[in-house]
């Protein structure tokens, strides 16, 4: 059990989704969590404030250790919890070479979601151009086809024959972009991706509890 | 001698510059290399986008292992020659984390740093903005003043008492911000720990080129 773990979280948000992955694939269930609501802005609390003075989350420690990046979260538990429930990283050269670099490209791919689905959150009235919307959306297209490239016919994971923690990382912003209406017909290899891991044990303990509620997707990605 | 390893980089690149010192740092010297210009658009060129199809720099791999993310290169370089060179990864589990946690800390600032300083050059002169830019600067100053208040008084690392990978990664975007004037006097800690890394032997081996030739810096950042 892992009650000298705490996780303040935000439901569907990618980097809180990550941690929570990493924890269940390490078999660190039993942590102390507080789920917050961006909407009512708890994520600029007082109490999430001590824990990550940028206001994000997830706020993160173990123990004394803070470590609210959540890359930086999914290192650390792989690293200290080795032997303990399944293994994320892969020994052999070619396979952890292959694992970092997808693991990294997946910062890539959140933020040119983050460009499209946030504009508006983001970029104030004022400042706002058809022109840069237009070029985000052609910039996430052209990387999910990059992905959409990575993959092999049927289930398979980021980074080769097994879960690793590309896949602990990357699967939320795969999850997201289906979330916000991306087309399983125009990128089978990601939609059958995304099914196929759907039911892998620590996904579903971890599905954004908002979502569950309402499963209604949008259809901001619709055309991308 | 590292001759199975390949790396494409243009000078004063950040991301190239902490692949560089990672080499230097686990004793990887030899390692075939070749400078391109960003000005000339080498990095968009056939041997470019060959290995690295986003058309950035670096292009790195080892043997037939493609590891063009920069952080991915360094991950992978520590996991694989562990043994070799500097230790760049503590084994305590309180030094861990808080490497881990400022390592990954280091992209948002190397985000906010890029938001000012190529502002011009990623945003078309039509969806420019007074208001962004100074959103931009204010953004960019209260992540400067957090790192200013992680670094201890005298000549310290990022993450502790020893040089490790929060260092290899963080490092080149300090030097970027002096580089782009940012002013000594205002962030004395990090201006101590600028000036006592200089002479670190990974550090004075990699120095940009171009920074050598022209020494003299920016004035984008004096007012940050």
């Amino acid at each position: 059990m892992a009650q000298d773990m705490t996780l303040l979280w935000g439901s569907g948000s990618p980097p809180c989704w990550r941690v929570m992955i990493a924890l269940e694939e390490k078999n660190l269930q039993g942590y102390n969590h507080k789920l917050l609501s961006f909407e009512k802005m708890e994520h600029k609390s007082e109490e999430v404030m001590k824990m990550n003075p940028r206001g994000q989350l997830p706020a993160f420690k173990h123990k004394d250790y803070v470590l609210n990046e959540s890359y930086a979260a999914c290192m650390y538990l792989e690293s200290q919890f080795k032997s303990q429930g399944n293994k994320l990283i892969p020994d052999c050269p070619a396979g952890q070479a292959l694992m970092y670099q997808r693991m990294f490209e997946g910062l890539t791919l959140t933020q040119k979601m983050a460009d499209v689905i946030y504009y508006n959150w983001k970029v104030p009235e004022g400042e706002r151009h058809d022109s840069a919307v237009k070029r985000n959306r052609e910039g996430l297209s052209a990387e999910i086809k990059l992905w959409e490239g990575y993959l092999q016919k049927g289930c398979s994971f980021l980074a080769g024959k097994t879960f690793s923690l590309a896949d602990v990382t990357v699967y939320p912003a795969i999850c997201y972009l289906f979330r916000f209406g991306l087309c399983e017909e125009r990128y089978p290899k990601l939609a059958a991706y995304y099914n196929c891991l759907k039911d892998r044990p620590s996904i579903k303990a971890t599905w954004p509890p908002t979502w569950l509620e309402n499963p209604q997707r949008q259809d901001t990605l619709k055309d991308i």
